[in-house]
């Protein structure tokens, strides 16, 4: 078991989200400018947020938190431990979560051995969101493996908490080529910030308690 | 859009449990059995419960609230709606939810229509959760595709919200015809237990709010 | 086991297409419409072709294949087990395949344990394709869940043997509803009908053999 | 489009394993111990196979057939257009498919757009199946999300071609942990490995055409 340094009750809240584009930096990706829409609304309530481009930083294959030397995961983990609200944002290809996804899915299956100071499970009492483009149909499919995943995890996922612009019959356009459905997106995007933030909120008033003993 | 009775922020929680077997009463239901370990776990706490075998009851194919003369869905619904916490338990059958399962998530659709007297989406502060039987592998995508279908619906699905006996590799015996693994299944129900009425209470205390305006 | 009429290597290649909407006849069907696509394409190389509109018949729950007294399976079984081609076409929801659909293969879960005359599973040597329709995103996901259940059954699934017509981002229009990317399903539907003749053909030549007995 | 090597009609058949292990060599593999069983079943009936551990090769993200200066991806890219039998072996993690498989998924998705000489996409005539293990719940699903995929580039899926040792309810031991169910896993292994080389017979001598041009 990892030490964990855990969220307390006070302070801003804040938000990660990781996004998974196959594309390194400087390349533009879809994904994050979606993420973006969904940062915003959760900064104009006062969020602290940051965005991390996995495929930027050496994340070794594995299922433990740390891989050994130059295994750049553990400082991302880092960053998930000390949020409240965790966002997954990633492309679709051949209709599923990108292999960063996946990587990170199995980077944080080790927190399922990992506890908080007061015996939590170190997810709980974090909610998780996610927001998926891609340039043809699969986004409910990629929402619905990722949230499964996280709550596997221990991540509470609120209502509607996701976003995604994926436009079918047919391969086509990627987010930033087309203007259509942007309306869409982005409203849902915002009501999956609100949801998120406010079940973030509800669970640091009223936490999920420690088990007994 | 319906007239919906909501829940109050008073009173004992309710939580109704919704078996998705094929076999009609009375047929011994496997995933019924699993499912009572649940629930007692929520009576212990206080929780009002109760359990509908959906296959009883002439659930009509649609994806209104009501499919006309004889449809006994809206009872259903009229259940959940008084309810903060929601257990969808369903078998296996190809590795998938069982079609009563999935006509009950078909039926409930209609709730992204139905807003609450506060213009809230109807299932907005409640809770989910899932309970999975069958005689070969398939739990952990029988419990993501319906917690996928009810987040979208608009429910909060806490932290390991689930369980699930099913029991690899290759076909072999049902929950009930063998004693391996009860423990795991039975703790991990009332860890699931506890998770879900800690979110409902959360919710309760502090609701995701109405939409401005 | 029950007596399975088996196919002959003989006579002209017959297609059975299972309509799995929701709505009863006489209520158009999108998924019935973009199946004709495919099923007209195979008729035009001489296969017999055939649509059943499942919703229309009592096929009760289970996992027999009869479930006794007014179950109206057993006939949709023969026309099946008489076909070299099976098309299963279903509507979306929730992004998943219709309650309709599942009880479908459900029902065929029971040829897992029946061969036929040389001793092999009664639906091997036959192929199946799919046809998805929705007013969203889910296509693929449907597509491949039903593509999963039939392999497991024991059909073969030839390349690119289904199309689709669902629209994202957000909820839309149904196919009738919309003219847009019907040619690339279309033609995407003529596809699938040739490669599902081709290895239903190349299978009826060269047959996967029976056993060692 | 590349200048693809296509298999010709003649010779021994070929079979390619990718094994998606996250551990490099020398580290023992539960899935690759199972590959082994179906390898060992196509070699008995003349077929010349290898196994590629695709952790140990450098394949970048991205979903071209080559991403330049150090991507390892071609040579076995290669092996994969060579080969008649392709079987993608994974473990489960978090219920999917390892970040591996999908990576190597997403590489194929180039071979939508590539064509043989004869103007067909490469996977065409081709077929695939798939070995999964794991220490938990999952197989069914990840072989239904490989399928799938694999089914969208172009392969044909035969008939019950995969196998899987996953053992539920609850985390537990691995397939080399364990002599439980290895009987059905090693003959569903044998028999998939017959139905891949039947179906592979039957497309050699019966092959999908050419489209008309």
């Amino acid at each position: 078991m990892m030490n964990v340094a855990t969220h307390t009750g006070g302070g801003p809240m804040r938000a990660v989200a990781l996004s998974c584009t196959l594309n390194p930096t400087p390349a533009t990706s879809n994904t994050e400018a979606l993420t973006r829409v969904l940062l915003d609304a959760l900064e104009r309530q006062g969020v602290e947020t940051e965005l991390i481009r996995v495929v930027d930083h050496d994340v070794r294959p594995g299922v433990e938190s740390n891989m050994g030397d130059g295994d750049e995961w553990p400082a991302i983990r880092q960053r998930i431990v000390a949020s409240e609200i965790l966002v997954l944002a990633t492309p679709t290809w051949l209709g599923k979560p990108s292999s960063v996804a996946q990587r990170v899915l199995e980077r944080m299956d080790a927190m399922l051995g990992e506890t908080d100071g007061a015996g939590r499970p170190v997810a709980y009492n974090r909610v998780a969101g996610c927001v998926v483009t891609g340039n043809e149909d699969g986004a409910h499919h990629v929402i619905t493996e990722i949230a499964g995943g996280l709550i596997d995890i221990g991540f509470t996922v609120p209502s509607q908490s996701w976003t995604y612009w994926n436009k079918g019959p047919g391969p086509g356009p990627s987010y930033l080529e087309s203007d259509e459905g942007h309306d869409w997106s982005h409203s849902t995007a915002r009501a999956a910030a609100a949801n998120l933030l406010a079940v973030a909120r509800a669970l640091r008033q009223s936490p999920i308690a420690p088990p007994p003993g």
